[in-house]
């Protein structure tokens, strides 16, 4: 049996501090996660928003994994420098190669326990449906957003995030450290059932496929003029029904949701996405069939 | 009836955006809260830090308002000079002299609707009763703890502190709001009832008196090493029972509660409580016969 070189991260966004301390634990304790035929590297993401308690310095860190600001040296963003400095050393041609990323978060928003991936590499579908099929947990296929870009765990072969909530940030809640340990722990055996031969793979795949991402209503200015209605507050992964309440303008008018495919949201009225623009993200459910070329692509980057 | 001048704060820390928002819903629509009879100030506590989302700059603003940092110069801390700048406006010598101040926050903690008072003024256990009787909340008394001190009401005649949680830090919560609403729109009531001497007093007040705050266990250097164990999270306000587990430590040993007295325990895990060390405030529930006093002294300030 060969070993998988993984990377770990967690803290890629500093005031998201359940991870961390998972990981710090695992340190002091290094039979917590069995990692046997796998040489695990956990890292925190960004290290320097991490002691801060802030999410980030100088831009999202986990929208920093693009070629053309790597390119690009002009910024002296923290986060493009730290970006680069991850990519060259677990990178294809860095000194600890990585196979697989796995980059741990948290939401303020109800989203329990999820996957995030994005756009459709074989292998990226391969590992989230035997996560799901283990799990039973829903997953974002986020793609086709143009505004959002640059995640982490692009940079590698294969890699998705786990996003666990709702936690504020900065607060360490036993529950959400416990389900971050138990998705580590079960993908890490995952991996080695892969790496071993031993795996099944599920029938199906079910994923929340983004359609669009709502804002909330604004001025002219760009001031927000209303707040989520508390009909949808909590209310993540639960289809929208035409006519319900979304927002409550500050003059008492409501606006209700207008679509008629009942769409599912996500992240919904996430503290960290204010500033992105996002009020909720719309999916669409799907269940689609495992394709043996998921299977035949993650098997190619593990069984190296 | 005359006019009571009455100071209405949001945002003394910048990332607890519930109230500020309600007091701009307020400033676009003024037939929000009844104020008849009443001289409303509103503004929003700590302004820099509000824009930028952070809960305060240089230092907190609710321990800045001492006379021993107002006197010293030096510092340049912001905190200071915009607590200087308040006092210096609303104060008893100032343009709008306020006799009333009003703090509204909002907590992670899990405290629901409830007051805050610094002491036992006559006045502010007064109106505290007053509006424990109208809203059935419960108060927690802040005191005999000199490494808190500073708050912003204690700088006026008569003031007191709203906090309303849980919500995340920098999130806006449709609950919270309407909660905010509600207890500044009873209080505007109770006050005009006290200025038209047609105000009904109760025959007690509950109050839940600070005894001491918990730290979390940390290391020599000072390093967190438990977080708070799941049996606590969201238990403030009922008593702690010997043997509850209250910390887990990072190798999985429990910590357990090891007093005999039932204390209550308030602002569990409050994530702006760390830096504090504040794991949790402990408290004795306690019913107080309403003094004649305390009506006296809240009179005289309201009807001058």
């Amino acid at each position: 049996m060969s070993v998988l070189n993984v990377l770990l991260v967690a803290g890629t966004h500093g005031n998201e501090i359940n991870a961390p301390w998972l990981f710090n634990q695992w340190s002091n304790n290094s039979n917590l996660i069995n990692t046997s035929h796998i040489e695990a590297f956990r890292v925190i993401g960004n290290p320097e928003a991490y002691v801060k308690g802030k999410r980030y310095l100088d831009r999202d860190l986990n929208r920093s994994f693009r070629t053309d600001l790597f390119t690009y040296s002009g910024s002296g963003d923290k986060e493009i420098s730290r970006a680069k400095e991850l990519v060259s050393i677990y990178g294809s041609v860095g000194r600890n190669p990585c196979q697989i990323a796995i980059d741990f978060h948290s939401t303020t928003s109800s989203m329990g326990n999820s996957l995030v991936i994005y756009g459709r590499r074989p292998a990226d579908l391969a590992l989230a449906a035997l996560i799901q099929f283990r799990l039973g947990l829903p997953i974002y296929l986020h793609e086709g957003d143009s505004s959002q870009t640059g995640f982490l765990v692009e940079s590698w072969p294969c890699g998705l995030v786990v996003e666990i909530g709702p936690v504020p940030q900065s607060v360490l809640d036993a529950r959400v450290i416990e389900k971050t340990r138990l998705t580590l722990e079960i993908t890490m055996d995952l991996l080695r059932e892969v790496l071993s031969n031993s795996i099944s793979y599920p029938n199906n795949l079910v994923v929340h496929r983004h359609l669009e991402s709502l804002d909330y209503p604004r001025d002219n200015n760009g001031v927000l003029k209303a707040f989520l209605h508390k009909t949808c507050q909590g209310h993540d992964w639960k289809p929208l029904e035409y006519g319900t309440p979304i927002f409550l303008l500050s003059d008492g008018e409501i606006i209700r949701f207008e679509r008629e495919d009942r769409p599912v949201p996500v992240f919904i009225n996430e503290a960290a996405y204010a500033e992105k623009n996002i009020a909720m993200s719309l999916t669409k459910r799907e269940v689609w069939n495992f394709q043996e070329d998921w299977k035949e692509e993650l098997e190619k980057i593990i069984i190296s």
